[in-house]
């Protein structure tokens, strides 16, 4: 019981950051002894301090400020996404410490390749940590669907894998006698941007992540969408076009991410030229607002798909708000008027008019953060346990 | 504490029907003398029965049976589907104690024909009910979009309703004093499946509802899916086949609805012969099912796109079943082939190897006992406040 109220506290301090025992209090609901008592306890272990009141105009008695020791305790943090791989020291209160990043080339997207540059990046960041500084977690995003628990990358189509054992494989890597807790980009997303983002505040959300595929991340009631195994939200592979669509990487055709993934967007836009990535896709975004003809019309092309997609989930989940991150927080910035359009046209007027539209507010981080926040679970269901 | 224990109870019985106290105590995680206590209780209110073991060759003390009181203590439910008007007394338990139905003539689709038909069928319901028995509680499900709380029908789209206050009409119009609670058939029908049909047991369950349009019932978590406002599941308004979809008639076009309702079941086999309803559909069926080709062509087509519908929403829920319902029920003993190889092709392996296709277990009367659960619901929380 204690241990949760703990965690609890912990938790609060970890997502809004500063904040008074008074506003504890009454977050919490228990009086301010109470809160006291546990300030002391997680201060003792140095997971948080707490600093005087700089306001003392109002009136009451003023109360002290509980910060997260946001230097001291971190979590090693993974994003594996189809071209990039990035590594971050991400503090407790969700402050990025330190960060690696490195292109992943096509020549190294096997599981040994990627958990060795993975665990060179780690090391890298671990050793340039300050003095007393102590890692707590260690949490990891990845492109695919992931067996809860273990880690295992059951599908990530975009890599060519099937049945890897990443979580475990990357631990074994690191050594460092730390669990890494592994999940889906998408969904790590999403719980980010509820937490942190363009989300906060609702607890019927859907996140849209462009990476070179398009994954999905749908919080309903303020819980991630798991279903019976955990593999549900697979927006991306939602078929919207199944007679004359796209190929798609996972077999289908007319899937949501074959018509509106990368690949999609360079070919209608006639960029042949074998540029491809994020920097390719913000050129044709970027040529599109400036007027370019075949871009506009590629980005108009994926925005109307885009569009039909969206007005779909709209009418399954009822959100009030829909977020777009990774390549599709460009796409949407050009494309907004083809996908209003469409939700128009195919939404229930009452679900719409509820859904708040929103790029994504952790912008390229949001996968990280997310992927920090699983690396910190263990710490916040049990604060006492680790540090 | 004790109102919601005595609750608990009277939904194990009410869900599972007759239990020995010794089942009882396992699961709700009590001991026996507790049990008693509760029982006692409820036996004094009228709600529950005890009856002396009957088998008493097991190891150990017999225990006594609690049976629901289901003759004494009932509901009227009510079900408003497109082409019938269904009214019923159904007794704690489930059982359907007695039964009205009529046909819901194009005629008379406004709201007031609409009540004062239903009344009128309360009325009779209530009128040959035997001397002693209680109706503790009103439940409705109209196919439409319901809002929570008062029973409005914000969008009916087969009976052109917008804004109805459908729930309040009821119930001034039957005017005994008791609350109409109103729900979606679809959703009603997932609850219902859920209790006591195909789905017992599954936390994560799809329900296809085919009326003359179709509908959806999603159970997240053992919980159904609301959304913001209550207007998740609109599975039928789902766009399929957006390039040349058919119109459907909430004004979008290739919705599955559309693709996979009635009236395209009717023309894709060329019945242009004015007969439309479930009998019209069973006719198709049964055509297909005997070798007509035309039938069968048009009962394939179905089949076809009502694959890509249930492959969708594999992909996005992650089910670990996925039950058909109303009309649907009858298509898919025929268009099952056509189902499962657009599954095979367009769903997931990790989702699709799990989620189990299955027939309605309540058939024709999933929707109005889901109703009637609708219309037990404040007993349940509150055993001793009505009967």
């Amino acid at each position: 019981m204690r241990r949760h109220t703990l965690g609890k506290l912990l938790q609060h301090v970890h997502v809004n950051g500063p904040l008074s025992r008074a506003a504890l209090a009454e977050r919490m609901g228990v009086n301010r002894s109470t809160i006291l008592a546990l300030t002391s306890q997680l201060a003792a272990a140095g997971l948080v301090r707490e600093e005087p009141p700089t306001d003392t105009t109002g009136a009451g008695r003023p109360s002290f400020i509980v910060l997260p020791q946001s230097q001291r305790v971190y979590v090693l943090a993974f994003d594996v996404a189809v071209d990039r791989l990035v590594a971050a020291r991400v503090g407790l209160g969700g402050p990025v410490l330190d960060r690696r990043e490195t292109p992943r080339t096509r020549a190294g997207v096997d599981l040994d390749t990627v958990v060795g540059n993975l665990a060179a990046l780690g090391e890298e960041l671990l050793a340039a940590a300050p003095p007393g500084a102590v890692c707590v977690g260690i949490g990891a995003s990845y492109c695919g669907m992931i067996r809860p628990g273990d880690g295992m990358v059951r599908y990530g189509p975009e890599m060519g894998w099937v049945d890897q054992a990443f979580g475990a494989e990357l631990e074994r890597a690191l050594g460092i006698g730390l669990p890494v807790a592994v999940g889906n980009e998408a969904h790590m997303g999403a719980l980010a941007e509820a937490a942190r983002g363009a989300g906060t505040g609702s607890q019927n959300l859907i996140y849209l992540h462009g990476d070179v595929g398009v994954g999905g991340g749908v919080l309903v009631g303020g819980k991630l969408l798991g279903g019976d195994g955990g593999y549900g939200c697979e927006v991306g592979h939602m078929v919207v076009n199944p007679v004359d669509g796209r190929p798609c990487l996972c077999g289908s055709q007319g899937c949501l991410e074959a018509e509106t993934g990368e690949h999609a967007l360079l070919e209608a836009a006639g960029r042949a030229d074998g540029r491809t990535g994020r920097q390719a896709v913000r050129a044709v975004v970027d040529d599109a607002a400036a007027g370019d003809p075949a871009a506009s019309a590629a980005v108009a092309r994926i925005g109307d798909w885009l569009g039909i997609g969206v007005a779909n989930l709209i009418n399954l989940f009822n959100p009030g708000v829909v977020i777009f991150g990774g390549m599709l927080r460009d796409v949407y910035q050009v494309a907004e008027p083809q996908v209003a359009s469409r939700i128009k046209r195919h939404a229930m007027p009452v679900s719409r008019d509820r859904a708040r539209l929103r790029l994504s507010g952790l912008a390229d981080d949001a996968t990280l953060i997310g992927a920090a926040d699983l690396g910190f679970a263990a710490l916040i269901a049990d604060p006492l346990r680790s540090s």
